[in-house]
């Protein structure tokens, strides 16, 4: 049977991470791992609400085909909010994609061909590298500060890198680090994907989740040639389960996305996005926003604290503005997934940070959620690691 | 901007009749284009049950991630009846893909490469074309008779060509001709994907819509090296705006498409899922799919006695079992873009064939749905059409 698959399936393994990671099914395990929104906070009741309305006005269209580039009305909204954040964008420019995870396949097929250069934040958010990863492009890993990723870099690869089709970036709370790219270098990052003709995608599920310091505009407020692929999803700010989410580009990069995306999968569940769409129209998303941030803000903090107080000198961690995750670094002899299966033991589990590197390497680091467990459990998870991570540099002090 | 493009896009092209199909959404139009259900036999009352049903049970689960295989009640439920058609199916043999167009797309990433041999009918589903085309093939297309694709051209197509990956097949009631494979043929067609080792796709969205004759077994249910990838959908037997579709494939080959789904979206929406789920659960699909049969049938009834009342002699149409969708061949000095034009004018819309030949040719043919218009509007709309056709001679015959 094996040499009838193609060679991109060689390539593209499950993830053994993962795998070790089903046992976060149970609730008796505290997980930072995943990036799983706390479920207490989805607007169930409105969805009763949202789900009557639509079936009872317009039952026959929810539940039919519709077309490829989206509900109209929703990308009307879409529109609305993209101009908001100083995107000039009508609703033409949207298309509506089956979750923003969706929108990195299509990027891949739109743009990459087999030995084609993907610059990208090192680490990365892990399923953009899967994602692209079937298209078989090299991966250059540019390295980041608390600023996001070094210009510095990024500019000596884009001069020594003459097959460099995209800049993927997360400028805002990104994944996995949780760090912020500043204003100086979002200006700079569009300066450089002009001068070498190379396209960017802004991948933006976080950015309204912000909990402190001000907001920045995104990198495609900037473009004026049409380099951005903006991307975002409803996942984070009103429920993931639906899978519904955009892209936002120029009209004739835009016609090639639709023409892939039908093929992919006709278009995105009429009756998602007619939920979306109901629900912003009858209720006050910004307000329910309000809501996820607070919870959030008190979540970090609380792990923030918890981490200061427990975890040993030697680990260092970021302090991310907004989001759901932070990013941890042990030492150099540390093993984050020997660490993994001592907390497991202990029924706390996270993701180690090598999968978010795609050229290897950095053992030594470490995913944390802080969105999905409540205070009490973050500060008992957060307690038991800290037992574990002073075994772990006992046990490497000593072999 | 057209060199930062990857080669596969300069391969797909936006499609020029879509763009002429888009008037078809006045809904004074008659279609015959497009394969849509009929939406006033979409359950609708019973959705809102569903939905709430759903959402005071399982809210936040319906709401929250969930895994890339799918939601396991659904998998039984499916699996359940993948047995019913003499399918040796578990629930983890089944993959719940977002509607069946996803797993063609699915099944290009984990079968081609560039320049791979893709058997099909000829003509076959435009859809599926528009999905491999992606990831580059080749199209060996095989001849049809009304006993569905020839199996003695199949045979020599096999021995000739030693780069073939897979054949793609819809053996009910095909899209576009409406024609079912006899069981002999799918017998044979099993014992020759053994004999050459390649794969074989059993597409089968319209399995259920059978309005005479007897159910003949799938492919898959011939299966015993594991070689069929089935796939189907519940978008004709209840509704396709909540894209809910399936696979079905052996334990080895299945890991390499849930890797590839995970990479693509993630899972698909958890809450359209559930839909299906609780609609089994709570209402009976048999009667459900047996009233749609019967709608169906009196059109496709309608339609052709329509067309053999009306259409000159020189026409000739396929008379399927099942389905949507019936095939007509006109004179060779016809092309039926010409007749969609003047169709168009007078408000009556179809598929000229060209589209579903993946290698060309063929201008002189035409689909026709009969699922999604009334009776009146079809013999309305097959008068018009008759008329037409008859001019269309007289020019032919004249230039």
């Amino acid at each position: 049977m094996h040499n009838i698959l193609a060679r991109r399936a060689s390539l593209v393994k499950a993830s053994e991470i993962r795998e070790i990671l089903k046992v976060t099914e149970n609730s008796d395990i505290i997980s930072f791992a995943g990036g799983l929104p706390a479920p207490e906070l989805f607007p169930v009741e409105e969805m009763k609400t949202v789900c009557q309305a639509i079936l009872a006005e317009d039952g026959m269209k929810a539940l039919q085909y519709s077309t490829t580039e989206g509900y109209k009305p929703l990308r009307e909204m879409i529109a609305g909010r993209m101009r908001a954040l100083s995107i000039a964008a009508q609703s033409e420019d949207i298309l509506i994609t089956t979750g923003s995870q969706q929108g990195l396949d299509l990027s891949g097929k739109v743009l990459l061909d087999e030995g084609d250069g993907v610059i990208c934040e090192s680490p990365t958010y892990l399923a953009a590298i899967n994602a692209f990863k079937v298209y078989s492009p090299n991966f250059i890993e540019i390295a980041m500060d608390e600023q996001g990723m070094r210009m510095d870099e990024l500019e000596t690869a884009l001069e020594h890198n003459h097959r460099i089709k995209c800049i993927y970036t997360i400028p805002d709370f990104q994944n996995p680090t949780g760090r912020t790219m500043s204003l100086e270098r979002r200006k700079k990052l569009i300066e450089l994907a002009n001068r070498f003709a190379v396209m960017v995608i802004e991948d933006n599920p976080y950015g309204e989740l912000r909990f402190s310091g001000d907001r920045l505009p995104p990198v495609k407020s900037f473009d004026t040639e049409g380099r951005v692929i903006y991307q975002s999803t409803f996942s984070k700010v009103l429920t993931p389960g639906i899978r519904v989410g955009w892209i936002c580009a120029a009209p004739e990069i835009m016609q090639k996305y639709v023409v892939f995306k039908q093929g992919t999968d006709l278009h995105t569940s009429t009756f998602s996005q007619m939920q979306v769409n109901k629900f912003v129209e009858l209720f006050d998303i910004e307000e329910h926003v309000s809501k996820i941030r607070q919870v959030y803000r008190r979540r970090r903090d609380c792990m923030l604290e918890a981490i200061r107080r427990e975890f040993p000198d030697y680990v260092t961690y970021t302090e991310p503005e907004g989001g759901l995750f932070l990013w941890i670094t042990l030492p150099a002899v540390i093993n984050a997934r020997d660490v993994l299966l001592s907390c497991l033991q202990q029924k706390v589990a996270f993701v180690p940070g090598g999968a978010f590197f795609p050229n290897g390497g950095h053992e030594n680091t470490l995913r944390l959620n802080f969105s999905n467990m409540t205070e009490a459990r973050i500060v008992e998870g957060i307690g038991r690691m800290a037992g574990i991570l002073k075994e772990c540099k006992n046990t490497a002090a000593e072999s």
